[in-house]
């Protein structure tokens, strides 16, 4: 796909061939719901092979047993697991343990690595990250943050409710943004343990999508308390520092789910491959190509974007316009890959007996999860408004 | 939504409240998921409901307690109906009952209505069209036909396999099309009684839509036998008459569905409505309401669409092209309408807390389901094409 | 297309016959430019031609020497007249004189009539609208507008510049918008004769159409005083009394602007029906077929919006939601069907030696024109939303 | 936008500055007409201009004075050149010469070198490429070659029409396309002086775009006589040697033209950041920014595709999928870039007060030039569907 060295082409080989032999048979006899597979103990399991097959944790730094791969050189390891939705846990790579390893490396002190950081990478624990909240909360639009730390002392007071916290049931830690001033700007990120009094995870919001250990929970506050050490780095400045996690964990996303939908694009190419109608294959008729020809236009865009954005990443920038765009155009054209292959593949198309279906209820949430693509774009708008506007 | 007769205007109306307080409550206990909810018996007590409000099946002759209602005037009480998607079964419009009561009305011998149409009429049976194949037999194409039919004295002996048989659990008949002559054209129809030996009904092929009793099956015709009076309108006529069946049943598929969108629309105005972020309700934002229009736009225009060709079915015309613009246009921007109400809702509209995410998996194999858009576009542009075509 | 009246078949077919020998050479040999063609001398002979042809001003009141035709019946013969872009002069239905004979029809006093629409309804004068102005006045918004009239004795004085005036230059008068009031609501029209001492038609802003005669121009106003019986309708009514105006004309341009859309789209089905590529037809290619499919809908659905919002109109509706939907559509559909045709005729249909180019510089504006998209989605978002608006 | 040398960057903004000064006052003057502003005249200027600046030929060997660039790094230097549509003359890279440059300096002998790549790339003489033929010869489809030539002795005659041919009128020497053998891939490539007896120029088709010297003609070939060595690559490998050209050049098609869309969205960025509607500047409403950010993420997509096709040319890859994915993708979003921006700007927009809607008319035929998206698609489709072909 673009160059690389020898070291990054190996992986992803390795990972192609965990996720045929090992990763997609559990998917498909599952339909692709992590807990009906199991839950946890699948998700060991499938480390455990991925530790064997020497391709676990690409990610995470060398010192805590990972590759300690790039931005630019994740992307194609990243997409061959996501070719199952399963592959990335076997990885250790999955949402939103993966975007909380990259923030700890970030900004972490050196005792909260060792003592968050290090499981974490090695997949003994699970994560969450808690941001978002009930209406009038935090949803979309992270200014309207309600969950308020307060200080006691050396401790810290968190109270609030959180809400759609992907991973929350059975994660070892948190990451909890609170307000901790007032205005626009004044939040801060803790590090909470998942036993932490006062923590309760409550329902799973079930989504369409199936494949995340820990589901997407409601999670409540009440009266817990933290020492002054559990700040993930400064106090007052959590969106700030929140950045440093956004950009790449979007990126990850697309490099995921960029791996379903090549998953369902090759089901369909085999489909229309052997599949005979109307005196030809399927495939040949000029109404298939074109959706086919699109597919191959939407992933090639979605890579070029991708790389594009880590290349900015991997040179230091922050790079918000290049991982808003690439995040925005990916997630609709990973849907619109998806929903072509099912197309394509017609009533079995929509059927549990190719997996297409199951891969779009998969995708389908991506365009809103981790911003809509309508606030990504009044966010690109905005920064390309901004370079013309006229000064005052 | 257009002038009509007071009687129409009435019917929508009482099918509206049937809808609300009857049908919608137990579509979201069951999560639109007819077998969870109970299947046929659940189907005889919602159409009791519906004769007790005065809306049993609006489509059938008067004399079988029909409203007798022609395609213009289903179009907005079947719209309703369609609201909830039970509401259908509710009424005794479901797919593909509905279309096989046209389809007797119109070609069935006086015995043959009395046999199989009555009862059909009135609820009292379902019954299951069978026609399309496994590979290499007749999917999308029906000229690959390949169930036969071969006279043996007076009767006539079938053997075949069809597949993807909406309704074919439980259904009292079916109505098969096997090849009796070589050829494009070689087929005919027949009725054959669900009990009758060497029929047997194989899994169900799930699919995204769960609202249709008796699935999606796989049939299996061995040496059925049936009389010469068996025959639905004459033997190698049957893709001819069949026809008289697929353009108003292309039709009320887009009425029922419209409904269906519908709801969901609804469903995504009550939420933006009330929602704040960036310091406004949702529904004031910009890229919020772009959504929104486009969605007006699509359901507008697939109204129209449809009411152009029932119009031109009411003139007794067959319509084709009309129907498949309506048909192809009218599922895609189904599709889409139910799309955008996903993405109004954000996180709370790919989960199970709203109904727009089943709503979506109710409506996507609308595309597939009576013909690909693929199929119908390449029919409309030879129809176009052939208007010009230099002659010979 | 859908059933009407001997009369308006006959009126159709009349329209057609008149384009297909008259107006359409004359088309061709000028580029389509009216003011290359010949102007208002060409006007004056194709209508005299229009009158022969027992066709002219379909839409004017009969005591005028027009055939009366309420919005349903018009659609089909102003389609036809369309479908050269010199067509809707020949039948004096061209913009803006025909909304100008519809809003003086609705609401001018029985002087005014005499006066103004008699002349203009039998061609022997044009007008112009003087509504929009250059920044910071009445551009898409019309509550900024700028220009204003005040009252001396009996006699209004108004000052003010205009922009964008279509007709402007040889219009025998203009309805002119100007503030009255201060706020939203407060502007009034008045009737302006062409040759009012302070009135100076300036420079021609030239556009990619070139069918209109009289430009759109620059018009300003310099103390131009006119009397007390020059407000049409009432004083401070001025935006409630172009209502009557606004939906009429959008659906007129929306027929006018079909049948430009439909001259591309067999001026195409002509050329992919005789070239040769890849062993076929270029018609018969899959590729091409979606190209023709697609356009079928899009005229299909134009004019099924069309009717819907026209039939609405007929019955006394003030119709703003059906019209804005139709005009919206209807814009974006016919720009994409000129597009397509362009594309099917590949080299040929970007040159001059086919229309199509040329159609399409004449179809772009009017996805502008009347409102841009932009501004009649917000409209219609607006109206879906307050359906569902919470109570306060 | 990307990691380039200091070499580049400095190009760049030399380039940037020459149009800017030099080049786009002169677009403006003459509506983007080379004919109106000069034609070849205007080319010599521009091209002194160019050199004065140092930026002349940065495509061109370094031998023959050119800067000797490779793919990836042509990329920013020609976009900032084709931010003008004159832009690329004043470089010398304009289509044809530009591709023409390239083809001779990888296939030409040494003698054909000095005598028809040096004066070409020095600017000294322009050049044509006579590939596509009047039906029912070669258009789309290469295959269909119907100009001939034949060995007499040593020498070649050549017969045929050709159409469509870029830069004919003027040119010094043509590329021309001719059968040698009969069946799909027996054509040859031969070097013809623009003044060989029997070779005429007819006349220009005249299209929508306006920017090339030379116009698009007809050219005729009447026993046109060559010696053996005007042979350009091998006999019978002239489709195979071409395609050394056409990915190159589909590529440099793409920098330049995404100059011109960029030109567009600028000018549309200053618009609607001054003028003010409905309570706000026109940037800040959210339907303004849903265009602007889908321009956007289409400039960026299409700079992506571009550099990840021109990395595999640069590696020494063929990249027919890659530049066939980057010229669909990238005419496709141009375009719409320009029409997004024609519609921001509203009536201003569609008039030639602004640069756009002339971009427009230059932009749009690129969808066909160098192979219609469709026949694009029918490739990439094909070669999709080749992957996962089922073995015989």
């Amino acid at each position: 796909m673009h160059p690389t060295t020898p070291q990054v082409t190996e992986l992803v080989e390795r990972t192609r061939q965990l996720v045929e032999t090992t990763v997609l048979p559990l998917e498909r006899s599952s339909d692709g719901d992590i807990e009906r597979a199991g839950g946890d103990v699948v998700r060991l399991e499938l480390q455990e092979a991925a530790r064997q097959a020497g391709v676990f944790a690409p990610h995470a730094p060398v010192e805590y047993g990972g590759h300690g791969l790039g931005m630019v050189d994740r992307a194609p390891v990243f997409e061959a697991a996501g070719y199952s939705v399963f592959g990335p846990l076997a990885l250790n790579i999955a949402a939103p343990d993966e975007g909380n390893v990259h923030l700890l490396q970030e900004i972490a002190t050196a005792e909260q690595r060792e003592r968050y950081l290090a499981p974490l990478a090695r997949g003994e624990v699970r994560s969450a990250f808690a941001m978002t909240e009930p209406s009038p909360g935090a949803g979309s639009d992270p200014t309207m943050l309600a969950t308020r730390a307060q200080r006691d002392g050396d401790d810290w007071v968190i109270d609030g409710d959180k809400r759609f916290i992907t991973g929350a049931d059975g994660a070892g830690f948190f990451i909890v943004m609170a307000r901790t001033s007032p205005g626009d700007s004044g939040a801060t990120m803790f590090l909470v343990p998942g036993d932490a009094p006062g923590l309760s995870v409550g329902r799973h919001i079930t989504t369409m999508d199936k494949s995340m250990v820990g589901g997407h929970c409601e999670v409540s506050f009440r009266g817990v308390r933290v020492p002054g050490d559990a700040v993930l780095g400064e106090v007052d400045r959590g969106f700030a520092n929140a950045q440093v996690r956004l950009g790449p964990a979007r990126m990850t996303h697309v490099m995921r789910w960029l791996g379903a939908a090549r998953q369902a694009h090759d089901c369909a190419l085999g489909y229309v491959a052997e599949r005979q109608a109307f005196g030809s294959r399927l495939g040949d008729l000029g109404l298939a190509q074109q959706l086919i020809a699109d597919s191959e236009i939407d992933l090639a865009a979605t890579r070029a974007l991708l790389l594009t954005a880590c290349a900015a990443l991997d040179r230091g920038e922050r790079a918000s316009h290049e991982t808003s765009i690439a995040k925005t155009f990916g997630a609709e054209a990973i849907c619109r890959v998806v929903d072509r292959a099912m197309q394509l593949a017609g009533g079995t198309g929509v059927s549990d007996d190719l997996p297409i279906a199951r891969l779009y209820r998969e995708v389908r949430p991506f365009r809103v999860y981790d911003g809509p693509s309508e606030v990504h774009r009044w966010s690109i708008a905005r920064r390309a408004l901004r370079r013309h506007q006229a000064p005052a």
